[in-house]
C-alpha cells in the first residue's frame, strides 16, 4: 500500500530518498519515541516535542504539550508531525557529500481529540505501551480526575512521507578516483541503559520483567527521537 | 544570562521543568545533531529534519531541505526550530506519571539566508562540524558550484526556551506510600558504532584520528536527534 501522496507530502528534493511503501512509514514511527508536532499560532508556526503512538493508520499524539491554549490550536486544526530516526553519520570525501543517515516520516493531517472515554483511553493506552510497553498492564490505571488533566489527539496517516538515507557517501566518481581521503560512515544507535530505581521504593524490589526486557534489548535501532 | 522570554517562548505548562539560562541552552543545541524546522506554507504547519551548528548565539541551518520552494518559504519569515534529546523513559507507579526524561530548546525567530561568500563558507565551517567535527579541515573544500547548489539559513538565538526533565518519578504520595509496584528511571543514550570505511576505498585505509576520537567517545549523553 502506498502512502497516497498530495503534492505537499510528494518528497521533491532528494527523491531519490523516497520511500512510498505504508510499511516504511510505520516502521520510522515505531522506531523512535518523541516526535515533533508543529502547528500554526497566530499565523507563526510552533513546534513542540511530544510523546506518540501508533495504532494501524491512526497516530495518537500526547496532547498535554505546552500551554491549554496550545492545546485547543491544536485540536482541529492542520498539524505536521515528523519523526526522525539518525542511523549515521556520512563521512564524504567532499565537505559538500557530507550527511546523514536517517529514517523520516513526515504526516499532514487534522489533529482530532480524543474525548469518548473508551476511545480515550484506548489512546492512551497505546500511547503508554509505545512508551513503555508493559506498563499499561503493570501500572496503577488513571483515576477519572487523571484522564480529564490528559489530553489524547488522533491523527490519520494518509498523508504522510517517508525519507531514507543509508549507505555509503555518494562521492563524486572524481574525489573516488583521487583516492586521497578516507570516507565512510559512523553510525550511531540509542541503546538503553541500566534501570534506576526510584529512591522512594522500600524493601528490596526485582526490576519487573516488562523493564528488565527492555533494557537488554539495545542491540537493534533504539529509539532517537 | 537569561533568554529573554517572550509569551510565546515562555514555558507555560510544566514550568518547574522551564530553564532559563542560557548557557543551558547552548548545551541542549550542542548535544543534538538533528533539528526540526517548522514553517508555515500555504497557511498550514511544515516541520522537516535538517542539520545544524551553532556559533555564539546564531542557529546555522541546512537550508537544503525539501524542495527550492520550500527553501524559499523559509527564508525571511518566521520559523520555529526544535531540538530535543531524550535521556530516559520514567517508569511511575501510575500509568499517570509515566513521562520521559529529556531536555529540548525551541527557537523562535527569521531564518535569514547567509549569501555572502565570507559568512557562507563561516556558516558551512560551522555546520560541517557540528555534524562531523574534524571534517572541515580533512574533507575537500567546496568548489564554487557546490557552494552555489548549499543553501545555508542563519537564526538568531534571542527567543528561545529551555525545557529539562531528569530524575526519578513524581509518583503522588498515596502511590509511593503503597510501596506495591516497582518505579524508576530506563535510562537512554546515543552511542557511536564501529565507522564503516566506504567500499570504493582503494588500498588500506586507516580510520582517521577525528573520526576514530569520535567513535570511541560514546560514554557521555550522545546526539539523539
Amino acid at each position: 500500500m502506498t502512502l497516497s501522496p498530495t503534492p505537499r507530502s510528494t518528497v521533491k528534493r532528494g527523491h531519490k530518498r523516497a520511500v512510498t511503501e505504508r510499511t516504511a512509514l510505520h516502521s520510522v514511527l515505531d522506531a523512535a519515541l518523541v516526535c515533533h508536532l508543529a502547528v500554526v499560532v497566530d499565523g507563526a508556526p510552533l513546534v513542540l516535542p511530544t510523546g506518540y503512538g501508533r495504532d494501524g493508520d491512526t497516530l495518537y499524539l500526547h496532547g498535554s504539550t505546552g500551554a491549554r491554549s496550545l492545546r485547543e490550536a491544536v485540536a482541529g486544526v492542520p498539524v505536521c508531525v515528523a519523526v526522525t530516526v539518525l542511523d549515521g553519520v556520512v563521512y564524504a570525501r567532499s565537505m559538500f557529500g557530507h550527511s546523514m543517515n536517517f529514517r523520516s516520516a513526515v504526516v499532514h493531517g487534522v489533529a482530532v481529540p480524543v474525548t469518548e472515554p473508551e476511545a480515550k483511553l484506548h489512546g492512551l493506552r497505546v500511547l503508554t505501551e509505545h512508551l513503555a510497553p508493559g506498563s499499561w498492564d503493570y501500572a496503577r490505571q488513571p483515576t477519572t480526575k487523571e484522564l480529564a488533566a490528559t489530553s489524547v489527539l488522533a491523527l490519520d496517516l494518509t498523508e504522510a512521507s517517508v525519507k531514507v538515507r543509508s549507505g555509503p557517501p555518494g562521492d563524486h566518481e572524481d574525489d573516488v578516483a583521487a583516492n586521497d581521503r578516507w570516507a565512510g560512515v559512523l553510525p550511531v544507535r540509542a541503546v538503553w541503559g541500566e534501570p534506576e530505581p526510584d529512591p522512594t521504593l522500600v524493601g528490596g524490589w526485582d526490576v519487573p520483567p516488562h523493564v528488565v526486557t527492555r533494557s537488554r534489548a539495545s542491540s537493534a535501532g533504539g529509539p532517537l527521537g
